[in-house]
């Protein structure tokens, strides 16, 4: 089966794209692979796959390969005399801005390319914390009480120390603090602040259970991957998540019971259907008093959270098989002609 | 100054788009206007100003015009041996899919070109009505009770009749109908279900006080319409509605005491804030028992709701020097360049 590789953008999380990308290459050894990355530019170049290194984009060897175009329904590659098109499924494995904001979504929908990803809407309540929030409250599904702030507000912090900072909008542990008392309060608010311009502040609890689960609909049925249970630190630095997006051994189970397995599943399946159909996403929770919390919802989880699939190629297979198709609405002139009509014209 | 009107897309509303774009050739005949038609096929053309009339897009006179492609900075019109940049503020005045839905706006963003017009945030907010409901409930602003279905589920509707059966997603009445006992009710469903698969069912309030009431941020300040009071019908079916957006009479200001201006005044501007910024919006609401509640926003109103501002030329203006920009991230390669030092390569 063909499946393309769509990596990079212009995001702060540009690089663990491609650590991502080289993961994949690996784990869907089994699929005729290309990959197309976008660079800072907002440029898209076909990537040989033999090039497929970190080196080759830190030192820009990608401009020496053939740029491409979106066009409807393919890729296009111009070259002096002839275009050639490339029109296989897309995998969209930018992490954060243009793949997790809705930009590369509505770029395939509107040109009618199918891909693997979240579209528009599932980005919006999945990219910025606060509408993830929205999405929380409107279908019953419990998360963390929080404020948010505008850069310059004047506004008071009313939850208790100690507090988490984040940017509303990244991935990754960019930006994000850990505040134990007033003290460090400015400088968590100014490093945020560096990276989003609405900031989020969420109660921090110390030791709490973490659980992240990954799962999508395929032939409208909800797949689900093993629960793991994360790491324990007070959380992932950016460097160790940078490794972590290379991650491609399966691991352990989490030690838990059936009952926290169902809510966990409950939970996922609440904030999946009706709108992230098309993508295989993680979301992780919190358990606190033995009741399941949304943390954050990743629409395009690093290295597509190969490593909780028993069986990834299967996955992306069965999931490659069952993408939403963009029905494009047939234009019609039924008005215009009616008036024209009536005028004589 | 110069302003590029972008009009058309593959939407049930692309032949209301072509009226709104007639009539601001007309209400903004004081910029230096150029004109691009997106068609039913996603391609976009450069219309020639003398042929801005209806006949020339449903006769598609319209293929005969320079296509032209979105790159970093602007629209691309390429010739044998040269290629020009069409790169003003566009206007985006898509209607419905496209414009409403976070396409365009995306694709702007992307390829950095400024735009008047509601971000892809923004878009997923106000163009599926479910989305507008958790809206509200998340910043307080009231809206009906109602309730939503996907095609093919079965579920009873626990609202008494008679209420009103809407596409979650259209605009300008399509689809709409309201539905006064059981007996119709399948037939209503069914019409709403051709346009869209999600239904909105809200309760039908007859000789509910409506007032519309449009604004936009510009330095920082809320600068709002008139408020109007519209004219009442139980609501306007489709052909009344595209008559409607070839509006550009300044209508009559609502006979309303400044207290209830205030209070619509107040709900606008809490829904704007934070998220229609660029985008000059009107906002549709109800008012039952002296509270306001939200019916529906517009955020690429028809004829951008000319008729309802004092000074549309001035407006357009001021708003056109507010734009936001969509600052794309500088991307580093600091994690590769430092993993590549430590293995000497």
């Amino acid at each position: 089966m063909k499946l393309t590789i769509l990596f990079g953008g212009a995001s702060f999380e540009h690089e663990i794209s491609i650590v991502s990308a080289i993961t994949l290459k690996q784990k869907l050894s089994q699929f005729d692979l290309s990959f197309i990355f976008c660079d800072g530019d907002h440029k898209f170049y076909l990537i040989d796959d033999k090039k497929m290194k970190a080196t080759t984009f830190s030192k820009a060897e990608h401009k020496n390969m053939p740029e491409l175009t979106l066009r409807n329904g393919a890729f296009i590659q111009k070259s002096m005399f002839s275009s050639r098109e490339h029109k296989n499924i897309v995998l969209n494995l930018i992490h954060g801005a243009d793949g997790e904001d809705g930009s590369i979504a509505s770029m395939l929908d509107f040109f009618s390319i199918k891909y693997i990803g979240p579209r528009s809407e599932a980005c919006t309540f999945s990219y910025d914390k606060r509408y993830t929030k929205y999405l929380c409250e409107a279908i019953g599904v419990k998360s963390l009480k929080y404020e948010s702030f505008y850069k310059n507000e004047h506004k008071n912090i009313t939850l208790p120390f100690p507090i988490i900072v984040k940017p509303a909008s990244l991935g990754s542990s960019i930006g994000v603090s850990i505040v134990k008392d007033e003290h460090d309060l400015d400088y968590a608010l100014d490093t945020a602040f560096e990276y989003d311009k609405h900031v989020l502040v969420e109660p921090f609890i110390d030791g709490v259970m973490e659980y992240n689960l990954a799962g999508y609909i395929a032939n409208e049925k909800m797949h689900f991957s093993i629960v793991e249970e994360p790491q324990k630190e007070e959380f992932l630095d950016f460097e160790k998540k940078y490794m972590d997006f290379s991650r491609s051994e399966q691991v352990l189970k989490a030690e838990i019971g059936e009952e926290l397995i169902v809510k966990l599943k409950s939970n996922f399946e609440k904030i999946y259907r009706g709108l992230f159909e098309g993508a295989l996403i993680r979301c992780d929770f919190f358990v606190i008093d033995g009741e399941v919390y949304l943390n954050e919802i990743n629409p395009v989880p690093g290295s597509m959270a190969n490593y909780l699939f028993e069986d990834f190629t299967h996955s992306i297979e069965e999931l490659s098989n069952s993408l939403p198709h963009s029905k494009r609405v047939k234009v019609t002139y039924d008005y215009i002609h009616s008036i024209s009509q009536a005028k004589g014209k």
